[in-house]
């Protein structure tokens, strides 16, 4: 089933907008607790407030969608930063890319385990070396020389993601068992415990600039140094001030080999598909391939989409009017 | 100055094509010895035939493509496997990627430094991984543990490469002291000895299924666990059995915000381009934002293009007729 939620805002001189999101899964009333609900409406509403000071006071989109998405990560709530799934061996690596629509700069790092802020070394990436990704160690010592936060692992890793670890694995020996294979590499990665994502930032400012952001800890039980789609220019994020900047969250893998990000940019630039329709048929590419996951994107009217092929996906926006609308359940 | 070089092939039962680059970058007259041009031209065609021994029992694209990368890989001649640009710690860190057109299945390693073969790694990851990419040590434990041939890491240093590392850091040395930066860091990374580059295969075999492959060390005196275009799907690498199977060479940044590879699929696909006008428009816009280099395309119907915007590019073909073609400067 395909489940859509789309709105679009209006054009208008000052007009702004930033849309966020914490990831899509299997979030349902079922599975969220009212408390849970209310944490994670208090933290979306958090987030979008982070970045509405800054493009209210005509700041750069660029930096509402960093300070967005850094809310997020410092939070425990989220898949990104504090609070991100665990690898195989009980650390984090985090990915995140940011860009920049004016001029399609971009930076990402992949892999880090130290970074008290991925997003943030990602901006350092884009902004201070002639790069766009850098991966594991060598990005942890430029984010190091930037005078970036470095933190001991330990910082990022909560109890409740030890636990999910160990329920994952605990189902993986068991289908070891059964096939006869090495089911924890084989499994879908996102087959357990599906419920909180990888987060995201997209931004229009007042002089049209877009922005897009995204950060995340990956998938639970990842081997092998294993990179989604997050720190992915053209997968997780892709930004042009001439179409959309648009993050994604689901299954890393099926977004790669979509190219999802640019996939709904590419049929806005080369056939004049509408946003909400071009992102319909991304999430649709992805579903066939046997992903699901979510889309967030705003063009430079401040028409914007937060779409998806789960049963849920923590998502929020505010615009120049200042009322911050944040969701996480399937309509 | 373009620089545009193009050939299409012929629409005929049992056709296929396979078509191959060494890298593009200052590939003259001048600075190619007699000698080194009877080498590469030697090389060039080796690997045309291990493709086209292939292609012409029946066989996939996906292993021609593999084959004819394994042999530039192991040849110090180009800028992927043995003989790989060097980083700023005198290592390699090499990154590849594999696409097959068919379901748009992909795997992809990047840095790695212990893999004989990094092509057959990205295989590997597609084929017996549920990821697309892998990265460093991670990466190298899952070749290793798939029975991929691991080497010392100074299996690929050769003495021509420890030279040019020498040279781009006396350069690099003079121009800290002048500008007071660090522009080891700062410089354009492909800016000095440009001339052997990154290496490429795309294919469609006698059923009509394409595939795409990229392998490389990267740039010289690079920093931080860099990672360029080569191992990313969508800008070094993509392959769609309804458009094209692409591999792309040059300034990996730039490509990468390109969305280079991809790019060029998604104008045939959204706006029925053809397929050289496709590149050429890909070019540009990689131009535009301060970049070079070049593109091998093939589609379902065997035709192909081999365009640059560099003063040369290895490259080479080869059909159902079995004459080798292979050539390396502008025209």
């Amino acid at each position: 089933m395909f489940i859509f939620f789309t709105s679009v805002g209006l054009s208008e001189e000052n007009n702004f907008r930033l849309v966020i999101h914490g990831g899509a899964g299997d979030i349902t009333e079922k599975l969220i607790s009212p408390e849970q609900k209310k944490e994670h409406e208090a933290k979306l509403t958090e987030a979008l407030q982070a970045g509405y000071d800054i493009l209210s006071k005509g700041g750069d989109s660029l930096d509402a969608v960093q300070a967005a998405v850094i809310i997020m990560e410092d939070s425990p709530l989220y898949n990104a930063g504090k609070g991100s799934s665990l690898t195989v061996d009980n650390k984090v690596e985090l990915d995140a890319s940011i860009m920049d629509g004016r001029d399609h700069k971009a930076g990402a790092v992949a892999g880090v385990s130290k970074v008290k802020n991925p997003i943030m070394a990602a901006y350092k990436v884009m902004t201070k070396s002639p790069y766009v990704l850098m991966g594991g160690v060598g990005a942890e010592q430029f984010a190091a020389a930037e005078g970036l936060d470095i933190v001991d692992p330990s910082y990022f890793v909560i109890e409740s993601r030890v636990e999910q670890l160990k329920r994952v694995k605990e189902i993986s020996h068991k289908i070891d068992q059964e096939k006869g294979v090495d089911a924890a590499l084989y499994q879908d990665p996102l087959m357990y415990d599906y419920k909180y994502g990888t987060v995201g930032a997209v931004a229009v400012d007042i002089r049209g600039n877009l922005a897009a952001a995204t950060s995340t800890g990956g998938s639970t039980n990842k081997h092998y140094g294993r990179i989604g789609d997050s720190p992915i220019v053209g997968a997780g994020t892709y930004a042009d001030n001439n179409t959309i900047a648009i993050s994604t969250t689901g299954l890393g893998e099926v977004f790669i080999r979509a190219v999802a990000a640019y996939d709904v940019a590419a049929q806005m630039k080369y056939r004049d598909t509408p946003l909400a329709e071009a992102a319909m048929n991304t999430l649709n590419s992805v579903k066939d391939m046997g992903g699901s996951g979510g889309i967030i994107a705003v063009d430079n009217k401040g028409n914007f989409v937060m779409q998806f092929n789960t049963k849920g996906m923590f998502r929020g926006t505010i615009g120049s009017d200042g009322i911050p609308q944040v969701a996480m359940f399937g309509p």
